[in-house]
């Protein structure tokens, strides 16, 4: 991939600013894609393109002709999808299908479309649990239904929670501002922990942009593929290893000790990626001492 | 549904106009929405809303507050969706979702989407036979998972093919007007006929009609009901049947006489239809009539 161009949606968010990094060490010029002209962009160089205007997109795409994508851009919030839901239609699914229609112009572009685990199964139900995941179900649709129809070269990565350094808005990154929070003495409320018992698969962002790359030089148009550390750990397990760091006790409070779906690992998808050699690197007690090291020096 | 409301999309079309004339003549209030306001509309109040632009989508129906929506509106050609991937999903899919979003705030309405049997089956395959089909599909998945999401009263019907007087782009239609040219000396080519065996559900418009009417009164949120005749008659038969009206021989080219897919029929799904008291009225012939005297007399 070294030489070779890569564009890279929703590059100022919290995976897209690991990935400019990534790939412009890796030797690739980076085109860092971004909604407004004024955010700040870690890597490669700025595009300003908002991917709700679908000729903004088409420009783009034919002004750049990239070799790779890495579509980042979307929304990801629950609650503010209840609040929005077309919105999220919009930007989760519609936007991809204009960069994958765009894409029809550059028929060599090798495109990886970074989808959710929280899609629901649409060849089991038509019952989406919040619009956030209907809207990540469609776009899932909208890459594995292109592929067939025009025979683009279109990947789906399904990644865990991601963890590390960098503007999250994840777990890891809440308990991590409540504890510098309680350790610079501001008055706060104590954590509301949803439940001790829960238990998610927490992936370092840094080792998931690595499975990216891997998918984008290696992958196979139409696949899905589980970016997975392949462990699972408690939400009390997390919050306990904060804790050890943290200079000062972090008050909390359980909501539900007990309560906690459990999101099964599929280690059939995982050995997927273990064929093409990647594997999570990163400790999570060092991603954790990074999300610390991060907002302790904002 | 006498003294009420009823907002019809895509009110200039084949179907649309004869949903304003019926729903018209049942003492409904017809709010017939058209995109260009040159479009004549059969009946009731004429209403311009361009279906891709969210904004009017919600202030018309802000404003009308309607009882029914029945939603026509959209594009069905496939050749075209090759050529127009995006404008099909735009018109078929998102602004399916524009004008459920935008009934949240009418919430007593009661909405009959119509689809389309050229939709695939997401739950055997991710692969459409063509854009058109796609974009169906999506506003299937649109209709009932929006349903679920906001628990708004939404059906959907499936037509077979329609036929009868107005501007069709059907085989029928297709036939008539080479028919009517015969007939005036004038010069043209052979009529291409796909095959003589291919079967298809013929029904006539206005049965299809008077069937959303009575889905759109009793109908179960969440539902699909396909709109059907339970006939299925051969090109061949279809082609001798014009023939027999005709005042000339229509000439004719079979391409593949003994091809064709039989779309199966659904005496199942029919039967929902029958338990409400509907079934198709209008005989075959009447309909070709019809179509005859509407080509005939412009």
């Amino acid at each position: 991939m070294k030489g070779s161009s890569i564009l890279i949606t929703g590059a100022g968010g919290f995976t897209g600013r690991h990935a400019c990094t990534y790939f412009s060490e890796m030797g690739m010029r980076v085109y860092a894609a971004v909604r407004h002209a004024d955010t700040p962009v870690a890597s490669g160089e700025g595009v300003v393109c908002d991917m709700l205007h679908k000729e903004q997109i088409y420009m783009m795409v034919r002004q750049l002709q990239p070799d790779y994508v890495l579509h980042l851009a979307g929304r990801n919030s629950v609650p503010e999808s209840w609040q929005e839901p077309v919105t999220y239609l919009e930007t989760n699914m519609m936007s991809t299908f204009y960069l994958l229609d765009a894409l029809r112009e550059v028929p060599k572009c090798r495109t990886l479309v970074v989808g959710s685990k929280l899609k629901f199964d649409i060849t089991v139900s038509t019952e989406p649990p919040h619009p956030y995941s209907l809207s990540k179900t469609m776009q899932q649709i909208a890459v594995s239904t292109w592929v067939h129809l025009f025979g683009q070269c279109m990947m789906l990565a399904e990644p865990c929670n991601l963890i590390g350094p960098g503007p999250s808005t994840g777990i890891c990154a809440l308990i991590a501002r409540k504890m510098v929070q309680v350790e610079r003495n501001v008055m706060t409320d104590p954590f509301r922990l949803s439940s001790l018992e829960e238990r998610r698969d927490f992936l370092d962002v840094r080792d998931a942009v690595k499975a990216y790359g891997v998918i984008l030089e290696r992958g196979q148009g139409g696949h899905t593929y589980p970016i997975e550390s392949g462990i699972l750990r408690s939400l009390g397990e997390v919050f306990q290893t904060f804790q050890h760091h943290a200079k000062k006790t972090i008050p909390v409070e359980v909501v539900n000790p007990s309560a906690g779906q459990h999101v099964p690992l599929d280690p059939g998808h995982a050995a997927m990626m273990h064929e093409f050699g990647w594997e999570a690197n990163i400790p999570f007690d060092q991603s954790i001492q990074d999300i610390i090291h991060y907002f302790r020096n904002p």
